[in-house]
């Protein structure tokens, strides 16, 4: 980036640099820039994202600065804390209702004074595409210039061509996903499916809540599924659930919780343990085996309704008790934990693995899963497909790193393109951008040791970026008929 | 590589480029060149060899292009199954006998139409380097080139100077060794003795279907052995099929379990477990500490007879148990899983780590093992060395991880040099190519960084090329009179 | 390195590269280069350093090249060891008395002979700064060249300016900490105060023996701690202890354990278990819980005396227990295990993680921990910064791995910079320049790719080398005021 002085000390507009993120080495540089002038305009299949519906439904031009890029932002936030700068002073509020700061030109600030805690990080990157691609912003951000590009950014957020729906048209966003709970009311879809915006926004089914019976928030999670007192009914009324959220045009599924165990009960135990979990007796261990069970049950779900299973196991959620209890979740203090996958996933991949109905897309944050566990597994089983690299991976080297260690063993056919997995709306662009460019720098590699011709790394771009994606979450097909393996069968 | 058409379109002949799989950038790709011209020529040692004995033997013509390349070959069955190709396509006989698809050229031809698949892994390498290198193949695969190489390649071997013994001096393989089971009769090996190949083409002693009681099979496997009714004729029928192997030339043994346990057992519960092996009573666990102690005394026999250990742990095989029904093992189902090493050999070091008469060669298919404890434990017992990166992790950027992960602690002599571990015989110059250009390219760097010579780099690459593999695996002497270490002698 | 011979033969006198372990490719190179001059010349903070204070109280010259290079440095020992040079050809004591080689020509003349297993290496890199840039040695080092170094460094030592106070001065050490067992008498320390070095060479707090009640020696440390009968005796004592190193200098505490457990107990529990302990009937288990509680209790300190906390677990020590006991500890044998931070820290970082008062520095031998646990933990907790990559990761690629590994979600300014964490003190400024010279490469890569702005580069560069390592471990403050946190309060 540029945005300092010339020579003669005169200030230079800020403009980031056509080649960042790309290989220093110039034969390298160059074949990367011709791989990635090949997908840097192909629209964004943005199938794991965060945003959540009411933004698209309403329509609403942003705030302010701050509540568009600080407060919400856990990425920001948790580097912020980590130096010593309170939440109060990022404006997360407080669940005891006490005060924080709320001016949002003090958050800005405070923001903009730490900037420099984000070097060499891909929040860096992110936000200066954000604000110098997205927002035309031509002032360099920095403590001093705090003011200028907050005013900026509120002058551009007041124009009509920055509220979310035009947006996704200057994103070339072809199809976006919210994460939706799975007792979501889906209001907000049928909303935008009426507008006809209900083939590009649609929801995915998150019922963790409902799976993880250790929860003290699961009785009432379950009372909103309705009446629901015996497993078959409850399995019965997930099962309806998804039919209602495939009709709201769902393609997946999302799972995330601590294991990746996906071991089945008999009917018999998981009857049990669902009476258990309703009387509140279930112990820790059998709350365990119960989401392993559901875990089972949720792919044997999406062979018969179609829907992709998204699974990604391995974080240990809220960290502190004392923040979650002050703050909430999802404030910065979610932190991985070493994950099997091997012993974890293979009740479900004997099963269902190679059931032609199922596409089983596993993230990890545990990258040493990468080449020992995940390529082999999806080099093999044709129902699973390796999720780009995830939360703490979603970087330039976390990215070089994944299709360094899955490619020789899964190849590039395996994997599921990226996902942008973000709750930060106007990061979207910046974060498929950055893939590519990524990506583009590692076929460039190839290309340049005469591993790959150069054809072929602009065809797998071109894969990468848009078409494993719309494969991995295609719109499913009605119930399907395809019949469970028989013992052997698919063998 | 090239095989396309040129500026006017002009089919071009395919041919390989001559510096790939070397850096990319000028300066190292100049020096890895240099490197590599030292390297390429030399002999090949491949003491870790999977091709069957009778191959040799038998001396008959490959029979056609899908029985050689496609059928057998585990990384490539496993790639087209992972996108839906179904084991019957590509000839994978049924235990059942079901028919399978047979026909040569229909096998062929489903692989060439899936060969996109392989873009970036080390089976495109080797099978571009078998084709277009050991074939002298001109033109390049692709479905629509299927029937036209296909043609070529029969044609090829057809030839006498493409029999298996041919090709042995063809790829001036110094000496390849197979390997056995410990009740193998060596019926082959000593055919090949007596017409003067027995110095060349060796057995390996690999004794897990004798070591592991938890199996059904072990009965059976046992009662190959001979009669045996007791712990201690158990390990006496051990120590006289080693002897045999000794005396047909054999330099190493091999084993292969899922964990690298080496504990030893009390001579009274290890007879206790052996006759509860024998009644079938023997729990998974005391099978799993009958498996460790058994570790432990290969260790000991090794002292005495001066055979190699080579110790490959951390793979699930037969993930798929329908997959084992129907096809058998060693289809594309094994996975790796992670594997703990410090604490595991810790009975066999302590015992035998600065013993002599040992060299023991652990491998591994989890690369977090590499600098956390196998290169930490390599760069201080004497008698233990690093074997190459196995497997999963036998490509470009495995390889180039494994030097920049061992090298800072044990150096370049505490590795074993480089095996091929392949059924696949036609790839075994491929496979050794391959690694050659790699380590060229590590100590390229080294170079272009200042922290080597020249002269150094090109002294190293030899012995990593075929100097250490040699000294790893010499030609046991008769048996040692060595004593056993005294309490705190060899310290 | 040079010092081979010209093109005429005639013997070059041996200089190092200026650039060496700088990326090789040109412009990486020359952006590096800039950002390492501007590193070069800084002064050293050495603050976890293991020199014995000895060394500078007495400030005698050293003894000879053996016992300087040689026989103490555990690196070095180790990969002579692993080749099969036994420990009493390197002069290294036996506890028996039996004698060994103590002539130190021909223990140097031994090393010399076996420089080339030290190829790769980062041995290698220190050593060589150390005889050419530390000694100005102009003759390579080799087997042929053995007698002549050795009289070169002979000569050298003899000389006032190779003293050990002066060598500080010559390596602009700013700050040097040795590690002092916590009831050492720190005699030393204060006859260097006496002679005004007492703010330039400071003890660190120690107290690993204290608080490991499984070890034989821990009944023998506790009466050096003093008439202590109770648990609460035992905490103030310790207490008092640390106040003594603080009246002395100290900065900081030093831990290393095998696990990074840091569960508080309750008081009874912990009362109890210290009198199991005291009267020898403390089980494994239960030393296991008192040592995490005594890490909790240590941190608690921290918060009130402000001495920075350095843990470092994950090393099984002493892993060959014959050579344990013939020649004790330190001696090559201690091998890195895998090791689990997430909820290892949990209790310590929930109760003091916000703590104003409290620093505390985590190390790792498990590089695999980096990107999954400490880079997210240190991201968000104020009081958590990253050690530099420590011991067996303290290498070119070691670093450079680190580096890639946290930054993305760490950045620069939650690491600690660089720690020596070495005996060897010739080896500090080679190990620091080591360090400054990956930093700039690393650095460089991001300016390269437009990823940082050359001034930040700079900046950074200043920081990891100087400024971060400085804030890590301030001049504490007197007994903090600082009120414990109050349930929710720091969040």
């Amino acid at each position: 980036m540029s945005g300092g002085a010339d020579m003669s000390g005169n200030p230079q507009p800020w403009v980031l640099h056509p080649d960042r993120a790309l290989p220093a080495e110039p034969a390298l540089r160059g074949l990367a820039r011709d791989i990635y002038a090949t997908t840097r305009d192909l629209p964004i299949v943005s199938m794991h994202g965060h945003v959540d519906a009411e933004v698209f439904a309403a329509d609403q031009p942003f705030a302010d600065p701050a509540a568009l890029f600080v407060t919400p932002d856990h990425y920001l936030v948790r580097m912020l804390l980590s130096r010593g700068v309170p939440h109060d002073a990022l404006g997360v509020p407080r669940r005891d209702g006490r005060p924080v700061t709320t001016d949002p030109r003090a958050i800005w600030r405070t923001f903009a004074e730490h900037w420099p805690l984000f070097r060499g990080t891909p929040t860096r990157f992110w936000l200066e595409h954000e604000l110098a691609e997205v927002f035309g912003v031509r002032t360099r951000l920095g403590a001093d210039t705090a003011d200028a590009v907050y005013d900026e950014l509120c002058a551009r957020l007041a124009e009509p061509r920055f509220r979310p729906l035009a947006l996704l048209d200057t994103f070339r966003i072809e199809i976006i996903s919210t994460t939706d709970a799975a007792t979501a009311t889906l209001a907000e879809h049928r909303k935008l499916a009426e507008r006809g915006w209900g083939e590009r926004i649609v929801p995915t089914f998150r019922p963790d809540a409902l799976l993880d019976t250790s929860s003290p928030d699961w009785p009432a999670e379950l009372r909103k599924l309705g009446d629901v007192s015996t497993y078959d009914e409850y399995l019965e009324a997930l099962r309806e659930r998804r039919a209602a959220f495939k009709a709201a045009g769902a393609r997946a599924t999302d799972h995330g919780h601590q294991s990746a165990d996906t071991t089945p009960l008999d009917i018999a135990d998981a009857r049990r343990l669902f009476q258990a979990a309703l009387r509140r007796t279930i112990t820790a261990a059998e709350s365990a085996a119960f989401l392993a069970n559901m875990l089972f049950e949720m792919a044997r779900m999406s062979t018969e309704d179609g829907l992709t299973m998204q699974l990604h196991p391995g974080v240990l959620r809220d960290h502190d008790p004392a923040v979650r209890a002050a703050r909430g979740p999802d404030v910065g203090y979610d932190i991985p934990v070493h994950t099997e996958y091997t012993r974890a996933l293979k009740p479900l991949l004997n099963a269902f693995g190679h059931h032609p109905n199922l596409r089983l897309v596993v993230f990890t944050v545990d990258e040493t899963a990468f080449s020992r566990e995940l390529a082999p597994l999806a080099g093999v089983y044709p129902a699973m497909l390796l999720g780009a690299p995830w939360w703490f991976l979603d970087t330039p080297d976390g990215m070089r790193r994944f299709r360094e260690a899955v490619t020789d063993t899964a190849g590039f056919a395996n994997t599921a393109g990226f996902v942008d997995d973000t709750r930060a709306f106007l990061s979207i662009p910046a974060r498929h951008d950055l893939a590519r460019r990524v990506d583009a720098g590692h076929l460039a590699r190839l290309v340049a040791e005469h591993r790959l011709d150069l054809d072929e790394a602009a065809d797998t771009a071109r894969a990468l970026a848009y078409d494993l994606p719309r494969a991995a979450y295609p719109s499913p097909a009605p119930v399907s008929t395809v019949e469970p393996r028989p013992a052997g069968g698919a063998a």
